[in-house]
Order: C-alpha cells, then sequence, then structure tokens
C-alpha cells in the first residue's frame, strides 16, 4: 500500500510517519514547515526538541532501517501537488496540511482569510489531484469535532436520520463551529462530501477530538519524537497544562472551566487512523467518523493534571483566567463515537495513564519550557 | 440612509441602483467588471447592449437627475474595501461582487479555486470592514436557494426546530449544495452566521430562487437596463429559454426537465430587497429569508415559455437534452418563503405576464442574440 502524508512535518503528521515505519507501507511525505514558522510567531517553541526535516529523515532511515521519501512543497501550488500524486500513485493520502489553530485564525483579518484560504485551497487541490492521476486512492481528512460546537442534542457521526414536518430524510448534521478555522473545516466537509458524490471520489473524513500527548507506538527514539507546542495558539489544552504544570506555573483554566470536549491521547489518534486506512469506504463513499476517547471539562482535566502532578510530588495551583474566547461554558454534551468502535478501535483503557505519561515525558524539557513562560498567558481574544 | 452596493455593474447590482434613484438614499458602488470579463470568456455577450460604467453613472446622473458615487476595485484586495466602507459610512451593505455561476465553478481546478477563494474572501473582507469602520451597518448578503439542494423534507429559511433522541433544539437547516459555486455560498452563510454571532454584526443572508427578466420598478430608458445573459454560465434558466426562444432555436430542457426550483422576477427581487432594507434585523441578528415567487419545473417552464411564445405569434420547439449536470431530477420540493411575507412582500400576481414581459422586451435584440446560437449547447458537463 502506497501512502502519501501531507502534512509530513507537524504535530500529527511526524507521528503517523512513525507509527507506521514498521508496517509494509510504502510512505511518500510533504510539507511546507509551516507549523515552524506559525509556533516561531507566537514567540514559542516545541516543548520537545525536533531536528530539522532533513535530519528528521536521516534518522528515521538510520532507526527502522527503511527509506523515507519527503518532498518539501506547498499543497496550495496545484502543479507541485498534482505532479506529487502523480508521481506517488497514492493508495491512501492522508490529509494533515492545514493550519489547524482557532486563535491563530482569529488574530486578525490577514490571518482569518489566510487559514480560510490555505485549509480550503489545499483540500480542493487534493480533490482535483485525486481525480486527475489517482481516482481509487482513499483521502483520509482531518476534521475537529469542533465542527459541530455544542448543539444541544446528541451529535451523531456527521449525518443523522430526522423527521421534520412529517417527513424523513437523512441529512448532514448541522454545523455550528466557533471560529474561523473550525469554519474552514466545515467547509472542507461540506467541499468534501460533494466531491464524493460528484466525482466518485472515496474519503474519511474524521471528526478528531483534542490530542494530547507525544508517544506513539513504538517510536523509541527521543530524536524521532514529534513535537508538542504549549503556546496559547498552537498548544491544545491537556499538552498546555502539562506544560504549565512541569514548571509550576498554575494551570490556567479559561473561564469556569465547565466547557466540555472530547479529547484522546495521540497514540489513539494513530490506532485510529491505521483502521480508518486498513477498512476504506467504498468508492463514491464520504464517511464521518467521530474520533476520541472520552469527554471532559476543562476543570475536570484542570483537577486531573493537577493530582496526576501531586502523586509525582510536584504541588501545582489550578488558575482561573477570563475566557479569552466567546464560547458556551455551559451546554450539553453528548458525542457518538461508535464508527470507529465498529473498525475495532477501544480507547486507551487508563486515560489518566496517558496523561501522566506525558507529564513524565516532559520533564527532562522543563527548562526549555520554563523560558517561554511569559507566553502562556493567552493575548487572542474574540 | 447611505447605501452601498457591492458589485454595482452586475446583473442585480445595477438593478437595484436603477430600482432605489428615486429614493431618497445615498447611493455608493464598487465593481471590478468581472462579470463582463466572464461572460466574455464564455464567448458571450449580455442579450441587452449595455454600455460602460462610465456609461451608465453618466446616464444615471442625467436621467434622474442625482449623483451617483462609483469607485472601481476589488473587494478581495481589503485595503481597498476597507477604505471604501470607512469612507461611506454606509447603513447598509449590499453585497452582490461575487461569481453567480454553477456551471463556471464547474469548469476546472482554476475556475473551482477562484469561485471559492474569490467568493469566500470578498465576504470575509466585507466582514472585517464592517466590524472596523461601521459596525452598525446591515449586511444584506445574496445567497441561493441552490445552497438547500433538494432534501426529501420541506425546506425552512435557514433554520428549523427539531427533536433528536428525544432533546430539542433549533440549529441551521443542512445544506446539500450540488457544484462548488453554490457551496461558496455556503460557506459564506456558514461565515456569516458566525460573524453575527461572535461580532455583533447584523446580516440578512438572502436565499434567492433564480431570478429572470430586467425589467425593475421604473428604469424607463433603454441604455439603462440592466444585462441579461443566456450563455451556459451566466444565462439562468428562464432567461436562457426566452433568448432561445426569440431567435427559434428550440428550448433546451436538461434531462427529463422534472427537476423542480423556485423562480422571481427581476422586480420582485428589487422589492424584497427593499423590504430587506427597510426592516433591518437586531445588531448581532444573522436573519435568512428565502426569495422567490414560485416553484416550476425545467419542463414546465419550457411549456410556459413555449405556450407564451404562441400568444406573440412565434413558434418555438422544445427540445430535451442530456443533463450536462448531476443531480436529483425526481425529488421532493417545498421551501417556504413566510419571512418576506411577513414583512410585506407579495409575489407579482401573475407569473406568465412576467414571462411575457420579457419575451416582448426581448424582441428589439434579436439579432443580436441570434449571432451567438452556436454557444446555446451546453458544453460544461459534471
Amino acid at each position: 500500500m502506497r501512502i502519501l502524508v501531507l502534512g509530513m512535518d507537524g504535530y500529527l503528521g511526524w507521528a503517523i510517519t512513525n507509527y507506521l515505519a514498521r508496517e509494509p507501507f510504502e510512505l511518500t511525505g510533504t510539507d511546507n514547515f509551516y507549523r515552524r514558522k506559525w509556533v516561531k510567531e507566537m514567540k514559542s517553541v516545541s516543548a520537545i526538541p525536533i531536528s530539522s526535516m532533513k535530519g528528521r529523515v536521516k534518522k528515521y532511515e538510520q532507526f527502522y532501517g527503511r527509506k523515507l521519501e519527503f518532498h518539501k512543497g506547498d499543497i496550495t501550488d496545484y502543479s507541485f501537488l498534482s505532479e506529487l500524486v502523480k508521481n506517488t500513485r497514492p493508495d491512501v493520502i492522508i490529509h494533515f496540511a492545514q493550519c489547524p489553530s482557532a486563535p491563530y485564525s482569529m488574530i486578525d483579518q490577514i490571518k482569518t482569510v489566510f487559514v480560510q484560504q490555505n485549509n480550503l485551497v489545499g483540500t480542493l487541490n487534493l480533490v482535483y489531484a485525486v481525480k486527475e492521476h489517482a481516482p481509487g486512492a482513499h483521502i483520509v481528512k482531518l476534521g475537529t469535532m469542533g465542527e459541530y460546537g455544542t448543539p444541544n442534542l446528541d451529535i451523531p457521526e456527521g449525518f443523522f436520520e430526522i423527521e421534520y414536518r412529517g417527513r424523513k430524510d437523512r441529512l448532514p448534521f448541522p454545523r455550528q463551529a466557533n471560529s474561523w478555522y473550525h469554519l474552514s473545516k466545515v467547509h472542507d466537509s461540506n467541499n468534501l462530501q460533494f466531491a464524493c458524490r460528484n466525482y466518485g471520489i472515496r474519503c474519511t473524513d474524521i471528526m478528531q477530538g483534542i490530542v494530547f500527548g507525544f508517544h506513539a507506538g513504538s517510536s523509541g527514539d527521543r530524536s524521532l519524537f514529534t513535537r508538542l507546542d504549549f503556546d496559547q495558539a498552537f498548544g491544545t489544552i491537556i499538552n498546555r497544562f502539562c506544560c504549565e504544570a512541569i514548571i509550576h506555573h498554575a494551570i490556567t483554566v479559561y473561564g469556569d472551566g465547565t466547557q466540555i470536549r472530547s479529547f484522546l491521547p495521540l497514540n489513539d489518534s494513530m490506532k485510529c487512523i491505521r483502521l480508518v486506512i486498513e477498512n476504506p469506504p467504498a468508492p463514491g463513499e464520504y464517511r464521518v467518523v467521530n474520533q476520541f476517547a472520552n469527554v471532559h471539562s476543562a476543570a475536570g482535566l484542570a483537577e486531573k493534571v493537577s493530582s496526576i502532578c501531586k502523586e509525582e510530588g510536584m504541588d501545582v495551583e489550578i488558575s482561573r483566567i477570563r475566557n479569552p474566547r466567546k464560547e458556551a461554558e455551559h451546554h450539553y454534551y453528548n458525542p457518538d463515537n461508535q464508527n470507529l468502535r465498529n473498525l475495532g478501535y477501544e480507547p486507551a483503557a487508563n486515560f489518566d495513564e496517558e496523561i501522566q505519561k506525558l507529564i513524565k515525558g516532559l520533564k527532562p524539557y522543563k527548562k526549555r519550557i520554563a523560558k517561554y513562560e511569559q507566553i502562556l498567558n493567552p493575548t487572542i481574544r474574540w
């Protein structure tokens, strides 16, 4: 099986490249290295030191004893992507090549337009490249649970059967995203749904919960770890909490902390993606899976991180700060995740242990993180 | 009241500029003249001869005895739009500055990316310009009934109350658009809904049916008529049927002709927009109105046009051609349009008379249209 990974240098891209390293898949990757640029713009770094892509590839080839093909490029450049797909003839294309930050997209007009344009054009180009050069390829696209927002209903997986004024239909579940970034993912979902229907393309659209941690599979060597961000834009909540805790900074909960979201450890995300790859949808099918292990409130997670730290002998405070985001703090939240379970997904047996693993794993990088303490307070507000 | 018209040189933009000419509104307009360029790309012209914008403004000022401010520019250029909004300080912004063609958006990768990018970036820029310089302004945005697709349910206006697994909520009605262009409008709807919620902007999003005709209000002078297209990309169905009929070309129905859509005469569209302007939503409100007079099947309209032609002494055939589009030909269709009726809209008393008016109005341009007979067969397929 030939797999093309778009966004190979990112948090999930580099993780999946390692996770699949011992499998009989041929991997080819591409990236424009924007994640590095964006985190620098946030005046931050990855908590885990990472080398250049050249260094990563070299180490990867030594460690796993296999070749890794990488091509630097930007998928919003159609001629680049089109050539890449043509030359690779992939069976699967994992599309992680997007700007994944809500706060980043909310900074100003330039960032808003950039994020929506970058994410949309990349996906549209991918649709055309697949249609032209790899019509049977399975597009594995990363969406987000944030596309759904927080409706006062259960959240099904992409579609639902409803009755309205005495008639029935199966329709896309309405999306109510809460940032320009999340909206870009909604637009992509709508575009991909049409692409499947119209061109017979097959796609799995993963509505992913918030991922944490940097351990995935057996990527034993430190120098092969994926990045882990903790800045206000690219540091997602558990990763950020743990980085705060490790340097004895208070864990900063936005608002009441009663916002509920869905979460999963990085290793679970990798497991799911593998299951998705091994069980492709039919040609023309647009399949949606909700990918997460558990739901938690922000305050609940802060408590969790704090009490795990206590076990580790660290005393960490929790501090509630004014919510920089406009979001419902008290809401119903009950999403399904049966589709992946049907493919064989079993959430990590012990969620707390996964957090503990992250905290322990961050210890060697305490000094490195501490240098960036001043960036932990959010300045991007909406 | 100060009104800024984005896309003033287009089919609806020039019509509304004339329709409101005798009202105590201060009108300012902008356009990048792309509609002229696109129709030229389709190797066609407007059936109604139109002069340059300079000529239009001059004639307008003579005819109505009032000034008309016009600024050439592209709203995807934020500095241009931002300055324009800042200097105009409009109470209302009518946003007609988009590429409005499904077939055009389906031509190839370049057109797909262009249409989505052009339409989205223009609207995002507008949101920011309003937020910065005219936060109370009412955005009157043109969407399309095509955003909804053809679900097997009644189509409400933007939102619906539903029960699902024993819980209730009011949610956006799911959209199932059937072209990259229609999807660009869906993306805009989602973006605007968020902009209202997040920035307190007020917006009326008009889900407009398919408009026909070129008579609007009392724009008596021929040289002030708006354009009317009949090519495969910009010629919408009734306008195209009538242009075909007038040159004794067969009326070309796509497929079975059992597709049902919603329609309204240009004058009704203008009436509705005026009602919307005069009855703005509250700050922060995202209001959706479905704007149409009647629903008809394509085949039914062909019959109508043919029998009206007969009354006019013209014998016109109907020809069924292979449907160039992928669309359901047999489907349920029952959209609401109560919101505009609540504001005072009464659909034109006699729909057939409106078609007759169009056919009569086209007679002087028969020779002009006949020159383009060879472009009447659709070549853009999807």
